[in-house]
């Protein structure tokens, strides 16, 4: 039995998220069909997170026991010739039988892109949100620092999140804008459901002048979602990298 | 009367290029439409290019001749409420009467993207060309400016060329290399039909030390399109911009 982790990247536009769903096409479920292609196994890969419909993804880590004789690193090769052009194995290794990509999971990062612009794009509209209006990257950046840290983000996450508590540290929240296009990286030891694109949408609130930068200190000591900003689009979401 | 000029950015993935054809997609069709819904006029929009099935574009000119009353500058937000997400006007502006999209191009520059990493890409398939193997960007570069001048290029267009000669221009021809991405950016005049992409296949022969990079003299002298490299994908050109 050997346990295989694969580092994989995708173009999440045509799927319903990471986790398998009757009816829709998710990117567990083409993994699955391309390990079986390969081994003749009906495996249960595990992923490090659910990532939501039209989420993408540079570095997501996901798991799975196998008991064919491939050797690990024969897997990249082996699974891309049989996945769609939109998933891609960066990597395949064996790792240690109690790995789980999701348990051991110590923090991720994950960069939001918003194309700031009066008219929208057509070449990047697949991996950025358009936002036409005026932004205050300043305010933006200062409402950033007051995320960092141990906080209750109670506040910052949508209905249907089944997570015990919701306490999380951010450790990283970084703004750079280069002409029309502002990423928002995040470091975080977890995060609560649209967690990321909850607090975007409030940094989008500061950025329009709509609140000042410290009443995010306000909003996370209300708890109250009704605070917060608007939930923005998962086509502007990817996740980076996850550590372990 | 007016003649309107428009900007136009397009993800040309899901497009037949661009001109008009029974039963394909095309950008001009779209284009046509679109103006359909804002003016009721059925118009023929001029492009400066017959674009292929799959290329892309951050700089296409187009103009269209309209009795509306519509003032020009509207055109661009009326257009793209009407066009799908991959075709956005990026400017639209009243012109000279005389002025065609095409007869007064003075030159063209394309930008070719080359994903040169063993790994393919997810995030950049649908603009770039994947080549897995390792490439002599320095040989590229010194093959690069035999190509620069005054040259009759036969040895490089596809047939079904309808071109009166074979003679072009071209003023630039840069490669810029960073972490996995090429990019091949040439201006010229004009170019024949599939010249961008076959030149592109030759500077990959000279990468992968196929060729000497001065054999570039001899195959432009020959005209034998079987001495030069073959013609690589649509996927990883850009007509970039256009010059008046």
């Amino acid at each position: 039995m050997n346990n295989i982790r694969l580092l994989i990247e995708y173009d999440g536009t045509g799927y319903h998220g990471w986790q398998k769903q009757i009816g829709y096409n998710t990117i567990q479920e083409e993994l699955q069909k391309a390990i079986f292609e390969v081994t003749k196994e009906k495996v249960e890969v595990v992923g490090c997170s659910r990532t939501d419909a039209g989420v993408h993804a540079k570095g997501y880590v996901c798991n799975f026991i196998s008991n064919s004789k491939i050797p690990a690193n024969r897997y990249r090769e082996a699974l891309n010739t049989k996945l769609p052009n939109d998933i891609v194995v960066l990597e395949s290794d064996l790792v240690d039988e109690k790995f789980h990509s999701r348990y051991n999971a110590k923090g991720k990062t994950y960069c939001y892109r918003i194309y700031n612009n009066f008219v929208p794009t057509a070449l990047n509209s697949r991996y950025t949100y358009h936002y036409k209006g005026l932004l205050n990257i300043q305010a933006m950046q200062e409402a950033a620092s007051y995320f960092i840290g141990i906080h209750d983000f109670k506040a910052f996450r949508s209905s249907g999140s089944s997570a015990k508590t919701t306490v999380r540290t951010i450790s990283e929240l970084t703004i750079i804008k280069n002409d029309s296009l502002i990423e928002v990286f995040i470091t975080g030891d977890g995060f609560l459901y649209n967690m990321v694109r909850i607090i975007v949408g409030t940094l989008l609130l500061v950025g329009r002048n709509k609140i000042e930068p410290c009443y995010i200190k306000d909003i996370i000591l209300s708890k109250d979602r009704a605070k917060a900003g608007k939930c923005v689009s998962g086509k502007g979401l990817i996740l980076q990298e996850v550590y372990y």
